[in-house]
């Protein structure tokens, strides 16, 4: 599959395995199951959760994604754990670094590298406020792609990027960008928007009829599902609808793993397939 | 001087030193010396560098600032090098994690706590774009600081960073917004501005005359030290000045600690102190 797009191999393991799902692989070690944490070390402990978790759920998921913030916080493990749960991860799921990077050229190209070729990752998400020198070091590889920050689903997300200028939100003339700009590369251009924001979510398809959306926010962060899929999920517009804490944590004893693949199954069935 | 504000600490080290100075430790696997690279793994080859760089300019200098990206593409020894580099740097230089972090809140707790608290840096470089609640975990504590890019030295500064919204650049929108956030919070608020915007530099200290700037660009990147002193510092309103390039490549011979310490202590003349 190496010589196909990011998009190309997306469309392919949606249609197999009929899921949009992906499941956000976000270990907070307050909540790991009491007796893997009683048994082992935090990053052992780690590790088996996440093994757990992928091998409870990779069926109904098209991708597993992967926020960098709670592997750093157990320091010089971090790598490791990141590396061992990404190992877990079979072939038919890709796998996203929620890293959010955003550097200037020369630094952005060493993060892109450890991320695509150290950590073998297939996407990356992308902070857009340096432009387009920090954005297009993950745009150079086919079969990647760069997730690129446009209408986030946190309360902040109103602060910046839905200020207009020239009469529309920020939000939307980073999208334009990243389109523009993944046209001319090798790799894909994708948008990660909100699911509390139906409007950003319509106006964004509307905008990138084809780009894939990387889509946060239901469940614990409030989105709703059909809605989602109902403002942006079409025949030609991919999305990737992440949940984390409510697949992770939908048990907290022994049963966490059962609980954790009945959760995915019920959202995957909840979101449907577009069209 | 734990119970002090970061902006203290700073004022307090400057004037000691008379030095506004910060080196930037971004060791590029290619460009170490070649005695280094063939006598050590790449890991320990980084901190010999890094080591002998620290010796040759603290006392030139009043901050030094690691980009992580540099760390990451070490892999599995990041981490490990970052906290062996960050274990030489004496008490009297301040240590800024130049990591441009920015998540939404539960995830941005995780980041802080891994760089202020783990690797026991007393600054992080933070990213604007998702709002409040990304930047506010980097301002909890008293003594740290967070520098949350404005304008920053790149080309793609221009992408999004200079749109007009209600007829002024995004840029100064987030620097009130920095500061207004920063006045609320026990930690300190700071602003990267890049060198090679001069009008940046003013239009900014004047909207924030006593923000502390971390100004990178000067050498490599075309920004010239008078004009940015002229332009940002004041007797209220400290500035960092980066060099990385500059500093640690002055020579690639084993001549390398040497020509560091003369182009470290030759921009700080330059460079000067405010008033």
């Amino acid at each position: 599959m190496a010589s196909r797009t990011f998009s190309e191999r997306l469309r392919a393991i949606q249609q197999a395995k009929q899921t949009v799902l992906c499941v956000g692989l976000d270990p907070d070690p307050a909540r790991l199951p009491l007796h893997l944490a009683q048994t082992h070390t935090l990053p052992e402990a780690v590790v088996a959760f996440n093994t757990a978790i992928i091998d409870a759920t990779a069926g109904h998921a098209c991708a597993f994604k992967l926020n960098f913030a709670f592997y750093e916080a157990l320091g010089r493990s971090g790598w490791d754990v990141l590396d061992a749960t990404i190992r877990q991860i079979p072939e038919d799921v890709l796998v996203i670094a929620d890293a959010k990077r955003g550097d200037i050229g020369n630094s952005a190209r060493f993060y892109a590298e450890a991320i695509f070729t150290g950590l073998r990752c297939d996407a990356c998400t992308v902070a857009p406020y340096m432009g387009r020198d920090a954005v297009e070091p993950f745009l150079r590889i086919e079969g990647k792609a760069a997730f690129v920050l446009a209408r986030t689903s946190n309360p902040g997300a109103r602060d910046f990027q839905e200020r207009l200028c020239d009469g529309e939100p920020l939000y939307r003339h980073v999208a334009r960008q990243v389109a523009a700009w993944a046209s001319e590369a090798p790799g894909d251009g994708g948008l990660v928007v909100g699911a509390t924001s139906p409007e950003a979510l319509r106006a964004l398809r509307v905008l990138c009829p084809t780009l894939p959306f990387l889509i946060p926010g239901v469940g614990a962060q409030g989105g709703d599902p059909q809605q989602v899929m109902a403002a942006a999920a079409t025949a030609d517009g991919p999305v990737l609808v992440n949940s984390s804490r409510q697949i992770l944590y939908a048990a907290s004893g022994d049963d966490f793993a059962k609980a954790a693949r009945e959760a995915a199954d019920r959202l995957r069935r909840q979101l449907g397939m577009p069209g």
